[in-house]
């Protein structure tokens, strides 16, 4: 087998470097610093770590009801050989639907961002024609609307305002102020959420939009090994199990 | 890197064989032939087969709201993006708590009929002695007993009537109804579960106590794939949220 | 919470059924028809039963350097304490890549089908024009053509005459038959994989295109249990250790 | 079904707080912080922020060959369909074997220090002790030894160096100091490797040993989402066949 090829990582008896820095000299800064390091190649700057730490801390856990974590403390329940195991069910949780809203609304960007390119429109009517397609697709549109907050998510304003207070917004977070308006006035009010908070800075820092996913992975993870680490220890095995009602065929032979 | 070795299937361009034997010639013959070929590298006799189907269809699904089951369902109702990754969701809830069982008795069996041949006991009471170490040390035994069914598990009664019908019941099935009798002279009257039953006989078939906890696992993952596509059929993403009672530290300010 | 509605499974002390039958009238029979009960709601006859046995076990194993197989021995390598997690690591490498194309190709039956009817064609015109625009496209078709079987598999062969025999096969066979053909005289000739035939003849027997997947994945679960077994039975924790060139930044300091 | 409990998270339409703490009160510290707070209920000071920065980054990744990062690659080259299905197949790889031995080593030192105690021994004398008796059980202590890294490893000294500089220091460092020494006399000269260097500190830092295990899986998700999105950035999927060498049974016939 040919040898793998990789741009990460490299490692002998006496050194192991990341993207060509020594991990002792990473160990002087922080893990969101390795985090943008392992995804950019290169550190970020004191904004961008900022961000980016922000970021992580928005999705490390909302509750424990919420699929990752219910589906971490499932696991454990039935399985206390493997810490990993109860971890890694709670991340099969996470997919374009739970924590999957970020990478859409990234892409969701870059596509109304082509359309001003390409056509020539202003931000402003490129939104409009986003937002007005959707109507007429009854499509939804990634990034709002929220199931429990109904008015704007704090973590939006949060976001947006250290984003334009650290001189990092761009075309990203225009164009979503700029969706928010047009939807306002095309469909109904309705709140930028925090996938969509993360997608515009995410984008406008530069990140593709897989990274709107995997950042929801790694910042969740802080919160599912909690969430195992709190079953393990406030309950037994066992413990759950779901109420279900049979709607199934009727009592018969074979 | 070595390449690495393996006793199991090999294939190249003309040919796929499982232990030794074409593939085609296997599609012949049930699924349960090749579990038994593939973990004994033998095939069954007609009595084995016949035994092996029974354990996977016992154990192949018992309700949605079994730690596997609703592991799985709630994996997908997060993430619709892998049918793969809501099954292995399933999967990691599969531990000794839940289809592990089957394992530990094997283990407790192999550890009774060890205990009769080194002190010269009969198997009466070396099932004794195990009852009576376990009720002193308030240790439960492994395949006794069920949270649902307090009356003997129809599972277990025909397992152990095909086994001793089909002539395999050997010494497994022999200590499970001797340590049977001296928990209910012991402790109190517990039926043998499904998996104290399972044991028995994958022991007296002679597969090893891991088999305990991989039959669970093939078994179920019929029941987990019909899980999860009734999940996709019938639910839509999203629609499970558990509900949690907070009752950590009250609102504080940094 | 509501209670989750199921039409699969429910047990409670005295009983447990699947799809209303009881489970030990259900052991009495092969875990094939549990599984093809399990996904249908019906009981196989003798003949279908026969085929869902031969692509179960087609697809249980056919070498341990596949992904899904590798993939669970590399976990078993770092993580001996759940068999299941390392089950769970192999399932995970299930995807459309790999034992998906099935699905993949049941929908293209179906595409090809309802081009037939919709636009009055012969099987065999409809299977031209999905071969020609393929050809125009250069999209790869599913289901044809292997990485190490360049003739036709024997798996296909075993299958199709299987079915034909049986009296089950219909315009699914029909049409992947017209299909190769098609491909041949546009294309260049590529034999029909076990993917296409099992897609063939699961669409024949009535199955969703989902159930190509699942149905690999119950079928692999066997093989992955067995190299699980394997890797821990043989081989020390740690063993594999893949070798990596690293073509990154060079060295530097902060 | 009764509301789960859990003292972790919480939030309603118009909030969401970790332990008490808005969420956006946290966003503006480090996800470090974050982390901190969910598994210890209180912030970190500055220096215990530092070390816990230090541990995460100092896990990461140290080569795609590994077995977490290896399995999520092949997983990745299989299954192109869920981003998270590849990063949770890598963190099942995580096991006492890959990543556990900081675990194992936390409670190594705890059970020196109780020895310590409970026979009124020195630190010293106390880790002469579990050397011996390691040495006569021919059992390898955790936390000692490299299979790259013979000589001592960088990151210990430089966790070590920080901790008794912010004077964090306790006995866990001085546990692992003396234990070092009293190997060298008695065994051989073995380095304290990254495991038992972020063990000591951990401990000293108040931490459980599961924690050991859990800050790998949280360090190590960001090298895997990484290796992930490398995969399939750079390769094709079902690059990947690892070579194997069938010993099995000749060909024969049924």
């Amino acid at each position: 087998m040919e040898p793998w090829r990789t741009a990460i990582a490299t490692s002998d008896e006496n050194t192991l470097r990341i993207r060509g820095y020594e991990i002792t000299a990473l160990m002087k800064l922080t893990f969101a610093d390795t985090v943008f390091l392992l995804h950019r190649s290169r550190l970020p700057n004191a904004n961008e770590r900022r961000l980016l730490d922000a970021i992580l801390v928005a999705v490390a856990d909302h509750g424990s009801g919420a699929p990752s974590c219910a589906t971490a403390r499932l696991a454990a329940s039935g399985n206390r050989q493997s810490l990993s195991a109860a971890v890694a069910a709670g991340i099969l949780a996470i997919g374009d639907e739970h924590g999957g809203a970020g990478s859409a609304c990234m892409e969701l960007i870059a596509e109304g961002l082509e359309l001003a390119t390409a056509e020539k429109l202003s931000i402003d009517d490129a939104a409009r024609r986003i937002a007005q397609s959707a109507k007429s697709e009854k499509r939804r549109l990634p990034g709002f609307g929220h199931r429990v907050h109904t008015a704007a998510d704090p973590r939006t304003y949060f976001l947006f305002g250290t984003a334009e207070e650290a001189g990092v917004a761009g075309t990203g977070i225009e164009f979503m102020r700029a969706l928010n308006d047009a939807i306002a006035q095309t469909i109904r009010p309705l709140p930028i959420n925090i996938d969509g908070a993360l997608a515009a800075v995410l984008f406008d820092l530069g990140f593709p939009p897989a990274f709107g996913k995997l950042v929801f992975i790694i910042g969740r993870v802080a919160g599912l090994t909690a969430e195992v680490a709190e079953e393990y220890a406030r309950e037994k095995a066992m413990r759950i199990r779901i109420p279900v009602i049979y709607d199934g065929p009727e009592p018969r032979e074979l």
